[in-house]
């Protein structure tokens, strides 16, 4: 089986900056290291993180001690003030590109722009961009009217280009001013681009990443688009011998939170089945 | 032969306001008026004003008496400060839409953006808006990428949406920032989408205004998308019985700068073809 990959794969720099910040604070102190919900999208590095006293949980409220650690997704405005209010000590591993989404949409919203998030409301990311915005936001995934003079537009990191396009696209006839910061990091539009184009030139694709990955799950979805024999998995423990029958070349890629022995794990497997 | 016509034609806003402006100064003096260029884009209008002594001339730079109007498409920089130091007698009959082109376009470059006009650069309102501008602008009909980190967009007020949008959707991926003013006007929009509804109603279409008008022939390649018969002309002079053979619907629309007295002219002799 001939194996061929993509350039960029697997942590990207938000990621692999979140990692080293707190396997550093790790070996630091002997304190409770707490992530606000898990640090990156990946159950895999989670876990391994768990193991050496990194705990991810769900309600900040209840931390009374220890060292807290906001995630690359960002944070919500109200349980930023609870942690400093409980003088908790902060360690911030929030994406740089992350919250240039946050101060653009802060921005627009002070000088008077509707905003619009182009992206899933349900992920922490959009989620914390919104908690920022007194008026609230509107999140679309597809092309809505929305009835605004001013609107400003940013985009989640990790979103598809033309989805965002498609948004953009829908909103700019019906408003007097459209700004409009792409905030898609390059990372992403990198990745997806080669995705798109190993995809087409192989006979079957693997995507490794968390199944709650927002950004492989596009890179899935894109790779699917120009081969149909696209797989998601996991892990190597995912793959089954009957999908390479007949095959010839396998193409892999991985998401911006897929750690590198994964990848490499996916690789060496499928070179002997 | 059964007469539709849109709700709106012949004289916009602009178009009413600059001939008024010329009339009553006409009114009130006896001296020469020049107006730079033809005041609207309608030779018939142009014609009757000059027989009242409403002069369009082309170099200005010959004028050295009488009161100069500024026209309804604006007037270059460079032209606006030559009257000034000649200390000629000066009537701004700009359309305050088009002049809001160029107070968007001026904003856009003093907060370093790239403008992009999406627009016809040899149309007098492009040139206008270009010359108040000190690194130019690019000026646009297609897509083309751009680039630049920060765009800004603004458009000719009688542009059609599709064009707009195609330009500004091929700007979008590629920059870190777009800021775009649909500055389309409101009257050209209605017309449009009103010449386009009723030309998928009628067995002929017919646009009336002048050659060299740009709303008018905007209204003519909508409208022709929707009945291929349709036919751009200027005067009831222009219409050919064969046309209407075998027809008996016939849909009547005209540009913003066609005078009303030519589209009654236009819908009585249909009438009796």
């Amino acid at each position: 089986m001939e194996v061929l990959k993509t350039e960029h794969a697997g942590f990207c720099f938000g990621v692999k900056r979140a990692i080293d910040i707190v396997l550093k604070e790790r070996e630091k102190t002997k304190e409770n290291i707490y992530t606000i919900g898990p640090i990156i999208h990946n159950s895999q590095m989670v876990q391994a993180l768990e193991e050496k006293g990194i705990t991810p949980v769900d309600d900040i409220f209840r931390i009374k001690d220890g060292i807290v650690v906001f995630r690359t997704h960002g944070i919500k405005k109200e349980e930023e003030e609870y942690i400093k209010k409980q003088n908790l000590k902060v360690i911030d591993a929030t994406c740089p590109f992350v919250k240039r989404v946050r101060k653009h949409a802060i921005y627009l919203e002070k000088n008077g722009y509707t905003v619009v998030i182009v992206g899933d409301k349900n992920h922490p990311e959009v989620k914390s961009v919104l908690s920022y915005l007194h008026n609230g936001g509107i999140v679309l995934q597809k092309s809505v009217p929305v009835p605004a003079k001013k609107i400003g537009i940013v985009s989640q990191t990790t979103l598809d280009a033309d989805t965002f396009l498609d948004v953009v696209n829908g909103l700019v006839g019906g408003a007097e001013e459209i700004r409009v910061y792409n905030t898609i990091c390059e990372s992403t539009q990198v990745r997806q681009k080669e995705a798109a184009r190993l995809s087409s030139m192989v006979d079957i694709m693997l995507v490794v990443g968390g199944m709650n990955s927002s950004n492989t799950t596009k890179l899935y979805n894109i790779a699917k688009k120009e081969q149909p024999n696209t797989y998601h998995i996991e892990t190597d423990e995912d793959l089954k011998p009957e999908w390479f029958s007949g095959m010839q070349r396998v193409g892999i890629t991985g998401g911006a939170s897929t750690p590198g022995f994964i990848m490499d794990l996916v690789e060496r497997r499928v070179k002997y089945i």
